[in-house]
């Protein structure tokens, strides 16, 4: 019995270390934040190309994937989110803060996917989905 | 064999799926940040009311839970405490903090719990308790 | 049956509050950041003296690790990253950030490790090594 049970625990770290890392990226700064963030997810992905990232953005946070949107260079984020989302990279954009700033779904880069709250976003990807935490 | 062995772990991942989620809000910054983290905390609860959530402060994170506390638009921050106290949150501050500042601790709003180390207890509920980190 | 995997169950949650606490502190701001950071785990490491701390830095948070860095009061960092290292407390610095600041590795103090990229260091950490996460 007590072999089974060490055999379970070995089996079960064992999954656990094949298994892709899976990365939420949380911002809620604003431009410089993410300036900091496309590159950090750039460099995370060159060291580990099969990382899964998501993206959670609230409050200022959400600037970056505003339509037209540039850094504090005026170059635009748009190039750069399309090719993080070719890699798999997910944006998404917390609801409450579109309602609270009065901004309009349709004002996002077409990239960005609408959840309800973006801290319980955060909180379930790491709770429910296995992810680990990481604030750029 | 194998089959209890996948049995057992398909067992305790559902375990985890049905469990309420647990968050610790690290709060280290001073008032703006006590701010933003009141605001989030409301949202995620309106999202997720089952979410059981503890705010762990300490450095000048602790400045929103001494009495007559204000925000930056001078409002007192003790009816928001209350609020979301008897909504199931817990707000707890680092006792070196308090000594290091010469803070006595009866300057705490009465909904305010010294704990030993502020970090420690960071890490403390990740490591021990299943809690999962958010930085707002 | 049912006994079994309660007993299993059991037991993989009394190994995991055994152990000792794994700690990523995660430094990417610059000189006041790792002040605080400094003082953050000698604390925790006050509280808890079984806490296993990896400080994982990449940006400006590498700067503390420069040889003859100094704090914001003039003084140098050196005495106390020797002293932590002497606790066992690590300190990894990312490549990619000496790439592309254009620092040369034996700039660093020689406590300091280099890892190919801070953010995957972060990620992994959590991921593989079972450290909970903790950005000072």
């Amino acid at each position: 019995m007590k072999a089974k049970l060490l055999l379970a625990a070995a089996l079960m770290s064992a999954s656990r270390a094949w298994a892709d890392i899976k990365v939420v990226y949380h911002l809620s700064e604003g431009i410089p934040q993410a300036s900091r963030a496309i590159n950090n997810i750039r460099n995370h992905l060159a060291a580990d190309p099969k990382a899964k990232i998501v993206v959670v953005t609230h409050g200022l946070g959400i600037d970056f994937l505003l339509d037209g949107a540039t850094n504090q260079m005026e170059q635009p984020f748009a190039g750069a989110v399309a090719d993080l989302t070719g890699k798999g990279v997910e944006f998404r954009v917390c609801n409450n803060t579109l309602v609270s700033r009065k901004i309009a779904a349709d004002k996002l880069v077409m990239e960005a996917k609408v959840v309800p709250s973006g801290v319980a976003e955060v909180a379930k990807l790491q709770a429910k989905e296995g992810f680990v935490y990481l604030r750029p």
